[in-house]
């Protein structure tokens, strides 16, 4: 049905493993954690965040400087400032982290100061982009469009592949629907049905699929029940002073509760959370009521 | 922001309960499972069902007998003789049964045969049905409406509620999307949604949402890490012989095997699923894998 | 592909003609306009919108006394109230007039009051309502579901078709789709594909589709140079103090200056409006600016 | 509502007019018609599409010559060959082109092959390549996302006015929803809102809205009739024979006999269709049937 060659589930007999890090890799028994702002505002904001988050298992960061809005009044974001604050942090913490690339322009620059390398929705078929990411030589983690149908998605992801990058994983976050309660509507079955497709990880972003802070909790266990690879959560120091999308974001101790009562959801489901701090998952909150 | 008085969640500060039998009851901790056929299409595939399901913690049977097809020229279901059939399993089993009602005159009818009675996605906007439903003596299922807001369904519970009858569960059953790889999108944003904005018990619907029996299970597993408080999922002795929604519908013996995965998945979440058997839930497969 | 058997074209190779009255009629060169309020509020509203309509090729009238609404709170329509005023301004006028029926016990007394029965978008699959209808021995009004495939759609009509009443008119009345600018998105490739589809009349309801006033007039041209076989407009003799939907309704004024402008558009592709009070085609304003 | 500066209705209180070349311009009374396959395939088959077309009001060409394609293994377009055979009819038959531009490094030479730069649906949202078009010096198609909204569509516009160019031509071309009858669906409502919304000049293309050629026609005469500035519709020499979107595209005859058929359409609603052969619209077929 859908004719990917290289992102076809038949290429490849085992899960393909994405490796961020020596220690942080997509694909395997432990899910992947990455936490941070949706926007790098100050190197203060992203060392309080990572200060934070490394108390816990997220494994990588995010927070993005080279930002697409809809209005071209808005903030665009911090550019190659940004970046420093990016590597700055990474090197700090010894984290990885994850930022989008908008335009090929800035894959060598976003290529020598990140992890990983962002495809955001509106680009998912920015078909010239994807085409130059497979040659960038870093992991790509490319978010479904705004309404992309699964077999675009899978073929974006070729585009990659065919181009010489064998690293990419997948995003979901929330497809268009009629209905505004929710920013978007959260399709935990393409998640499911990826999973099957595809050799890729398939991962999830909740804050952008629902854009209420208060429902993120229970989709990301959703999505961990699902069978997601990871998450990528925002959270922030101060959501409601976040410059973008303060709406969605976690604070930093809501982040660390979260993935707390996460780790069960994992175990139930026969994948686990890693474990930075020495804390046993059997000592975790058991009982992180729905 | 959504303007119901007896659905809204300050009208009780306790969750609601709706009790199906002397010990089936939605909203507690206890989540309830509703296994069965899309249509009843005789008492030896009722039998059946009712036999292997009673062996694990299945709670209700469902069973259409009114079936709103697309199609005049479709099976419209066995009507009266279907209800006799689903009396006779329900007394032989001692289990309570579940049916959809399409019409007003066939409430009283199918109020004396059933323990609740359906609203199907159709009919969540036929108000007079709903009015009339608020006098049913009995408690309601109502299904979301195919293209419905989050605000709709409330409001359409708020019918029923507004006319007598306290007793309605809400079901997240998929809504219309640009994608047809699934049937519908399962919206587990609307079901974490309704758990704030109301003090009905929500349950799940997997099998219509997602319309491919290999990706029922994630989606269960994910309903149960969401919140809801119970699922309603189709099987059937023999799925590719069903009448109807052949290529959605569980074998038994895959219900039982997921009843047994989403234990641990609903104790993860700080929620039981009944123990009718005598198994454990320690003992019970501990790693059922996403 | 759409498995119809009495509304497929092939079953009548002439356009169905139905008859609202001796003189009126959807689904010849003549388009019938119907014009009127969301709902029925009082006798003198009805007369001073027939009054001015009249001067109008307005062919007929329309106005609700049962009202779907989405609150059990909102006005739910003045009944059997309501139709006494529509049935004493159709004998007064001499105007065909057409009203909502939304449950099977309304039928017989709709019937014997309007000349028209509408089926709302909220009950296009409420299938028990389209039996009934079969046997009304009045023509049908079918508005299109908010999230109705054609196929559906064509089916729905299917089932009153079956069931022995052949008059039944469709109309597209927008769907729902993700932008909330306008109301719902008027979907003129359906009513083109029915054009080839189905035998039977197809009308457009742009006030509903859009939802804004000053939108309805380009909607309107729109539909008819798309082949529409009529147009149901919404006016009120004081649109901001409407009921319902006051946001899309016409002046009466407007309204007459919209169907004047109607006119050369239906010329345009070989269709005509009906000339009442003498006024020529050729004297109406050629040039009304889209 | 919409927070655009440039594009605003209030910065201009007359139609922007954007000139195509010294006689083409879309915004004015006159119409602007452009037709041609999805994708330039040989020399031969473009001088066969303008030996035809140049014998009807069609003012400009369309050809494909980067091809964003689902599939990464699908045909990618003929590039550079694909610019030199465009150049060599525009010159040959003294009629403007149109062709995409997918990325911002094909914007130099694609600026000195074509009179006009389309930015394709995957595109809208590529705010570095909007940004970039912002200086590319010629007049820019920019066409509606697959879900984007109304204001998304304006700000995207409004990338490309903020950055130097104002020379921005808003095209719909259908967006989509939950019925794969039809391809996308037409929102003729967005047309007439962005008519009150923004002074660029509109453009509908039916062909990629419907996706069937059979619907094209009403589609277009519904687009006219709404108040759109322009059409761009797909016609092949031998339809299917084409290399994308075959089942779309019309016949060069059925190209012409559309055109015929619009003219009285356009004068319905006070606009004019360019009379290039002399031939008179009193002359035209009055009565092309809807």
């Amino acid at each position: 049905m859908i004719n990917a060659k290289l992102a076809s589930q038949s290429h490849s007999e085992h899960q393909t493993i994405v490796k961020l890090s020596e220690t942080v890799a997509f694909g395997g028994d432990e899910l992947v954690i990455i936490g941070g702002p949706c926007t790098v505002e100050s190197l203060e904001q992203m060392q309080m965040v990572a200060e934070t988050l490394s108390t816990a298992p997220v494994q990588a960061l995010r927070g993005g400087v080279y930002k697409p809005r809809t209005s071209p009044y808005a903030f665009q974001g911090m550019g190659e400032t940004g970046l420093d604050v990016l590597a700055k942090v990474r090197s700090q913490y010894n984290i990885p982290v994850v930022t989008e690339v908008m335009s090929i322009s800035q894959i060598p620059i976003v290529a020598a100061h990140a992890d990983m390398l962002q495809v955001g929705s509106r680009n998912m078929q920015n078909f010239d982009l994807l085409k130059a990411l497979g040659e960038a030589g870093k992991p790509i983690l490319l978010k479904r469009g705004l309404a992309s149908t699964i077999e675009e998605f899978v073929m974006a992801a070729e585009y990659i592949l065919s181009h010489g990058n064998p690293d990419v994983v997948l995003c979901e976050r929330g497809i268009r629907s009629f209905d505004n309660y929710t920013r978007n509507v959260l399709d935990l079955g393409a998640v499911a049905a990826l999973k099957q497709i595809t050799h890729l990880p398939v991962i999830v972003d909740p804050s952008h699929a629902v854009g209420k802070r208060e429902l993120v909790a229970p989709l990301a266990k959703a999505a961990v029940a699902c069978g997601a690879d990871g998450l990528i959560i925002e959270c922030h120091p101060e959501p409601e002073k976040s410059v973008s999308d303060a709406r969605q974001a976690l604070s930093l101790e809501d982040m660390l509760s979260l993935v707390d009562c996460l780790k069960p959801v994992a175990v139930a489901v026969g994948r686990s959370i890693a474990i930075k701090t020495g804390v046993d998952v059997k000592s975790a909150p058991i009982f992180c009521a729905a």
